[in-house]
């Protein structure tokens, strides 16, 4: 017997028809002799119906009112759930956040698990009972009810598997599985029988929607094993874990990320401490950066040019602008017609023909590199936002196809 | 500075305007420099489309789960309604029944409140915060979330004035107070500046729907001073107290309720205990009766009559019918197109000339009288369900417009 904890997302559970698929596949598990921990999302749209009314009222409310609003449509998915199940004639019992509890920091809408009270879970399932949680809430010190904010069901579910220590800890979602490339865009894309954690961490931030950090961070520190399926069809997915096949000679995958904007400070003065003054200045605003270059330019000045959010752009622009005194900077250029594409592959930059083989695509298919950044199991490339979609495809096709 | 404890119903909080006109009263209420508790029901028709979707996925849902899922309905009002007094500036906080802490029996959709944790709710008015409860819910033992059933939230409102000894408990509803009558049927019917908790039981069990009675009763033992009133106009309603005007001439009003049947038993054996034996059967299978009469029927034999609820009459009938052998009784008559009339006042049984003025009325208007019943402060005729609207009219002319 093991025990198995089960996430499925708003989309797998948005109606009446769907909560009885889901239903039917905790069923299914339980059935097996499985213990089972059930982690539910709010229902397809309930959400965005919770934030209108809340905007209609108030479009400034406080995070901490927001959170008690919106923890309500995972209650109403539980809830709804168990009903299914118990129309099934299983026995099961729905639980908030706050009964479980999954404790948090009180960061409203932005919520950190702190620690998950083990024992009415084990008492429900020590009465063989399906147990089935809302995702995505916990409850601070105070006793108010918080969200984990992006990616928090998937959080909710890997910390109830480490937690219980859960043989398996499986993600629904509306794809089977994670893919060498994204399906849509690249008809022939694979879908990984195995992935390890970093494989999936690099994948994920670079821009693969499947899983999000959070979760899969959380799975790598403790050790939890990741399925990724989908609720629609009834196959194995991709699995997340340590350590994949040994003999593992090709990539995991291909990304691409057009969120991205680059951004450049040209003809800073070559003092030392300037890097840490640029990114301190915008960490303190809460602008994450990501792929970072510096390199010399010309009459003992050099250039810092790093990613941000394209969102973030105009305020990066800004604050950089500011500080233009203390920073001493010729001029700043921004660019937000980029996009990033990555290839990922645990032992990649070991194996030095991986790196070239991804460049060689790109030249073949005449698309020019603005930048190159790289870890020890990826690879990224900055190109023009046009080029995106055609590099990923020759990549791909130069690491599956010709495989 | 007061302590008042202000309730509103589904239909003042069921859009953005009614919250922000609840809002409004709200603010008022505390800028004149008042402590406010506020419990809210669910918005509008939010329990109907919860109970919608239950429906169509378990039309035999537990009732722990069902309570799990309506809950969420209140949670939904006071989040709202703490977003609208942010708009406005005000120091408020949310609280859900398990926050407060609300404890309850465990007895799922029909739960009665045990006691209310004050450190949570005393330290949030300590910080001048408007506190908004969830009303109709508790929290039990298990920690599971359990609902008040009918007039809970009425419920929740009174147990939180008797827990802080409030000064007033306000329950806002969409009529401005407490009627001589129905001011539909009659519109000369007089709204009531004060009424005693008995009188206030009395009209709530005959058919006036202002006020549940559990409400009243917890208001009454507690000592509660309660107003009802309307939350669509700002004018005085009508309290509801121990004592009232000392030299009351008149009686309080006149109340019907056509939700009653008729049951007779006729031709019992004249043995003791039979009473006992018949009500104890209906008691058993959670049967309410009402107006009882017993008379002497012919040949030593007895008649034995009772009110039940319309919708309990059938279920009445058969148990009745299954158990003959061991009644002895010669056969069931029952009648569903019956009405009860009442007037209520205090003191009106010792006014000897009270319950004649009634009957009188009644006289007047040619209408027959099947049973009566009284209490010290209630005289009830059950009639004709066709002569209920007309006898309604005849006494309360005979009391208030001669008066």
């Amino acid at each position: 017997m093991s025990l198995i904890v089960q996430k499925f997302g708003g989309s797998s559970v948005k109606d009446a028809k769907h909560i009885r698929n889901v239903a039917g596949i905790i069923a299914e598990t339980y059935l097996q002799g499985n213990d089972v921990i059930v982690v539910l999302s709010a229902q397809g749209d309930t959400t965005d119906d919770l934030i209108a009314k809340a905007e209609e009222i108030n479009p400034h409310a406080s995070k901490r009112e927001m959170d008690m609003l919106l923890s309500t449509g995972e209650q109403i998915s539980v809830a709804l759930c168990a009903m299914a199940l118990e129309g099934m004639g299983l026995p099961c019992v729905s639980l908030a956040a706050w009964q479980v509890s999954i404790q948090s920091t009180s960061v409203h809408s932005d919520a950190r698990i702190k620690k998950i009270d083990s024992e009415r879970i084990r008492a429900e399932l020590d009465q063989h009972r399906i147990v089935i949680v809302t995702g995505f809430q916990g409850v601070d010190r105070n006793g108010d009810v918080t969200t984990l904010g992006r990616g928090g069901s998937d959080t909710s579910a890997v910390a109830l598997a480490a937690a219980f220590r859960a043989d398996l800890c499986q993600i629904y979602t509306d794809v089977d599985g994670v893919y060498t490339t994204d399906p849509r865009l690249v008809p022939n894309a694979r879908k990984l029988d195995e992935i390890t954690y970093d494989e999936m961490l690099e994948l994920a931030s670079q821009g693969a929607q499947v899983l999000h950090n959070r979760s899969v961070e959380l799975a790598k520190k403790f050790r939890v094993n990741l399925e990724v399926l989908s609720s629609l069809e009834r196959k194995p997915g991709t699995k997340v874990k340590e350590v994949t096949k040994v003999e593992k000679t090709n990539i995991a995958g291909v990304a691409k990320d057009t969120s991205v904007a680059r951004v450049a400070l040209v003809g800073l003065e070559h003092n030392p401490g300037v890097a840490f003054q640029v990114f301190d200045l915008l960490s303190k605003h809460n602008i994450n950066v990501d792929v970072i270059l510096q390199s010399i330019g010309r009459e003992d000045t050099k250039d810092i040019s790093f990613t941000v959010h394209k969102k973030d752009l105009e305020e990066t622009v800004q604050i950089l602008t500011d500080s233009k005194q203390t920073l001493k900077f010729d001029h700043i250029a921004a660019d937000d017609h980029i996009g990033k594409v990555s290839i990922v592959g645990a032992g990649l930059m070991s194996n030095c023909g991986v790196a070239a083989k991804m460049f060689e695509a790109l030249y073949e298919a005449g698309i020019n590199i603005q930048m190159i950044n790289t870890s020890e199991i990826r690879v990224s490339v900055l190109l023009d936002e046009d080029d995106v979609n055609r590099a990923v495809k020759a990549i791909h096709a130069k690491f599956f196809d010709e495989a």
